[in-house]
C-alpha cells in the first residue's frame, strides 16, 4: 500500500540569494499499478520535476515509494494527482510537476500532468 | 454512425483551490474514417488534450466513440472540428484541443488542429 | 506552367464565435522544380499552414498546383514567396505560412519561410 | 585565406508592405577549419539564418566563402563571430544568426551562436 | 580532488555595442564521479552554457577540471550546483547554466539544472 | 467481402536467361480488419514480397483487394495465410512471402509470416 | 503463481504440403517479475517466436500467463528457460524461441535467449 | 528521353590478383519519373551496387543519365529492370544490382530489386 | 586493480538433452578505464555474450569486476582480450564473446571483438 | 602528401592457439580529401576493420595518416583502394577491409568497399 512514510529527504544545496537556482527532474520508466476496473496491470513512465525550497527527495526512497503502487488499483488521473499532492505537501517546493506517460490500452496511450506552482523560466526555456 | 451517446464520464480528481492543475492527453494512432469524395479509407492519429473542469472522459468509451467513425464519409477538417465541438459540449472543460494527423493521399500528409479555450501555461511549457 | 486556375476551394467548417479555431497543415515531400541557373532539378518538401477565414483549399487541386512547377525554372526564395502570395490572395486566410525545405546542392541544404499574418497562439504552442 | 570578395548577392523577393515576410536558413554540414593551437583540423556544421532587407546571398558563392576557411587556423568562437559580423556587414539584413556545431575534441562537443538583430517572431514559433 | 586552478581563460571575441551577442555551449558526455553513499560510480553528461562578459573558458582546461571529479564522492545536486557556482565566480558571465543528465540508478534517471542569470532571448529561441 | 476478382496483373519485365532476376516488395501500412472474437478493429502493416515468374500484380488492384478485408472478421494467422495462398495461386510466382505486423492488443504486438517457395539469395543478402 | 492452465490454443491454419509455412512472433513489452535476491521488481520485454505444428497459442491467454509472473521471485535465466520449456511442451511446435530483454540493474541490461528446435530459414532471412 | 550515350566511364583501380576486391554503391535519393497510367510523377531512391571488372561509371554522368527519366512514362518494374540491363551491358561488371525504393501511391510503398550476377560475399556480410 | 576473485557464479538452468539451448548477453554502457599512454580516461560499452556449459556469472559481481578497471591503465585491445580470456577460463562456456565499443579519441571511435569458441546458430540468426 | 611513414604499430594481444580471436574496427567520421576533377573538398567516413596477425595500428598515428589526405586530389575509388592496399602491406593482417561513406555531390552519396582476405565468421555474425 502506497505510503509517504518511506520517503527520505536531504537539504537542498544552498544557492546565493537572487542569483542562482536549482531545478531537478527524476524520470522512472518502470512504474506499474493496476487498473481498478479490469484488474489488468498498467505500465508507464513517471516524471517528477521540482524546484526545491529547503529539501530534496532522496532517490532510493523515491523508488521505494513508487514501488508501493505496484499492486494498487488506481486510475491514471488519480495516481498522478495523488503523487503530485503528496510530494508537494511533503517538500513544500517552489514548483512541482508530475507527468505520467502510460503505454495505454486498446490502442490509446495517455499522458497526465499535474502541477503545483508556476513553471520556472529557466526550465521552460532550458 | 458516430454518436456521443457512447461516451461515459467520471469525476475529475479534486484539486486544491488556486494551487494545483491537471491536464490530460489521449493519443489514438488507430483512427480511420472514409473519404466522402473517393470512398477510400483515411487513416490517422487523433490526439485529445484537455483541462477538465468537473469531469473526465472514460477511455474505453472514448475508443468506442472513435470507432463509430470507421465507415463514416467525412473530410479531415470536418471530423476534427466535429469531435472538438462534441467533446467540448459534453465535458465543458477549461480547455480542449483536437489534433488529427493524417497519413495522407497522393504524397501529401495533413495535420488539422481544432481547439476551444486557451492553452494552459503548464502544458505549453511542459 | 504554374497557374492558380487549378486550385479548388470548399467552405471551412463553421466555428462557434469566440470559442473555437481551426488550423490546417499540408506537407508535400514530393516537390520539384528546376534551378534557373544550372538547369538541374531541385527537390524539396513544401509545407502549407493556415488558419482559414472562409474557405479551405481542396487537397487534390493543391497537389496539381504544386506539380505545375515541375519543369519551371525558379529560385528557392522566389518559389516560396510566390506560392505564399498566391495562396494568400486566393484564400484570404487569417494566417498563412509556406515553409520549403530543400535537399540542397554542394553540401548546403536550405529552408525558406514566407508568411502572411501572425502565427496563431494555438499553433505556436500546439 | 577567407575573403568576403567571393560572395555574390541577388535581390530579395519583393514582399507586400506590412503583410508578408521571408526568412532564410542555409545549413552546411561540411565546414572545416584548423585549430590554431594544435594544428589539428576541426569539423562542424555551420548554419546561417537571416531575414533579408534588400539582398540575399547566392548559394554557390556562400559555399566557396566557407571553403576559404579550410586551412585557416582559427578558434570556434572567433570563426563564428567573424562570419556573423562579415555577413551582417555585407547584407545589412533585418536579422542574422550564425550557429556552429562542432564535433569536438577530447569528448566535448560545442555549439557557438552569434547573432545580429532580434529573432523574428515567425521564425521563433515556426 | 576538484580544483578551479586547472581552468584557463581567453578573451571573448569583441562584439559591436548593442548589436551582436555570442552564446556558447560545451557538452561533455563523459562525466563521472562517485556516489558518496554507495561508493558506486555515477555516469552522466554535463552541459555548460554561457554568455561571456569578458572571458571564455579554454576547452582542454575545462576537460581536465571535469576529470578532477573522477574519484570524488559527491551527490548529483551538489556537483551541479558547485560547478555552476565555481564557473560563474571565475568568469563573471552575463548568464551561465549547468545541466547534468545522469544515467541513473535503480531505473531512475535524473537531470539537474543550475543557473546564474537570465536565459538570453537568442538562446531560448535559437 | 474479400475477393480475388478485384486483382489485375501485367506481364513481368523480360529477364535475360540465367543472368538477371527481379524481386518485388509492396508495403501497405494501412491494413485493417476486424477481430472475430471481440469485434474490435485490428490495424497492421502488410508486406508482400515475390519473385514473378510471368506476371506482376497491379498496385491499385492490390490496394482494393486489401481494402476488401476492412469489415471482415478474421484472425491474424488466418488472414496472413489466406492472402499468401490466394496470391500464390493467382500469380504462380517463383517465391512469395506475406508478412503482417499488428499493432497489437493488451500490450502484445505480433508478426505473422507466411511463405511459398524459397527466399531468393539476392533478396536475403540485399 | 505462474501456471500453464491459463493457456488456450486454437488450430493452426492449414498449409499445403511441402509448399507453404507459417511463422509467428508475439512481443510483450510489459513483462515484470521480482528479483529473488533483492526483492526489487524486474521489467523487460518478452518475445515468443514459433513455427506451429498443429496449434497456435491464443493471445489473451498468453497475456494472462505472462501476468501470472508479476509477483514471482525468479532469475532472468530461469524465467526465460521455464517459459521456453513450458510453451514447447504445451504446443509441440516445429521450432520455438523465447527472447527476454531486461531493462537491467546497476547499469547493465541483459538479453536471454532460449530455444527449442532449429530456426526456420524463412525467419532467419525474413 | 533516357539514353545511355550520356554515361562516361573510367578505369577501375587495379587490384592485386586473388587478394583484393572493390565494391561500389551509389545512392540517389532524387529519382523521379512519371506513371504511364495516371500521368502523376513518381518519386524514389535508386541504388546502384556493383563490382567492377574493368571500368567504373563516372558520377556526374550517372546523375545526368538518371535525370533523363524525369519526364518519361514508365512503370516501377520496367525502369528498374531497364537501368539494370543497360548498366550491366555498358560496364560488364562481375556483379550489378539496382534497388529502387518508391514513396508510393495510395498508402503502398514499393521496393524493386533487379540484379545481374551473384552478390559478392564481402558485400553480403559487410 | 582488476581481479577475478570478485566474480560469483550460479548453476545454469538445466536444458533437456539435444533439444534446448540458452544464450546470454549482458551490456554495460558504463565501462571506463585509463589510457596508459596519455593518462586520460577512456569510456565505452562492454558486451558479454556466452552460451553456458555449467555456470552463469552473477550480475552484481560482474559489475564489480568491471568497476575494478576504473583506474587501470590499459589499451582497448588488451582490456578486451584480457576480459575474454579471464571469463572464458573462469566459466568454461561453450562460446563466449566480448565486444567493446569505445567513444574514441580525436574523432575516431573503435570496436574490439574477442571471442572463444564458435557463434551458436541460434544467436547468429536470432 | 599521404605517406605510410607516419604509421606506428604495436604487438597484437597474444591469443591462445585455436581458441580465441580478436577483431578490430576504427571508424573516423572526419575524413576529407579533394576531388581531382572539380577541386571541391570531399567529406566522408572511413572505416578500417581487420584481424591482426602480429601487429595492430596505433590510433593517433592512424589519425595523422588519414589527415595527410586533407589536400590531396584523389577519386573515391582510388583513395579507398590505396588505403586498403597500404595498410594490408604494412600490417600483413589475416583480413582487412576499408569502407568509405561519402556525403556525396549532386544528390548522390556513395559507399566504396575494398578488402583483402576473407571476412572472419565471428565478425560477419557479431
Amino acid at each position: 500500500m502506497p505510503t509517504l512514510e518511506i520517503l527520505e529527504f536531504f537539504d537542498a544545496p544552498s544557492t546565493s540569494a537572487g542569483r542562482s537556482a536549482i531545478l531537478i527532474e527524476h524520470v522512472n520508466e518502470e512504474f506499474t499499478s493496476v487498473c481498478p476496473k479490469t484488474g489488468h496491470p498498467d505500465f508507464g513512465t513517471i516524471t517528477l520535476r521540482y524546484e526545491p525550497r529547503a529539501v530534496c527527495v532522496e532517490l532510493k526512497s523515491l523508488k521505494l515509494y513508487y514501488q508501493s503502487f505496484r499492486n494498487e488499483g488506481i486510475f491514471y488521473e488519480d495516481v498522478t494527482s495523488r503523487i503530485c499532492r503528496d510530494l508537494a505537501d511533503a517538500m513544500s517546493p517552489s514548483w512541482l510537476q508530475i507527468v505520467t506517460d502510460w503505454r495505454g490500452r486498446g490502442g490509446i496511450r495517455s499522458r497526465i500532468l499535474a502541477s503545483s506552482g508556476v513553471v520556472p523560466t529557466a526550465w521552460a526555456r532550458g
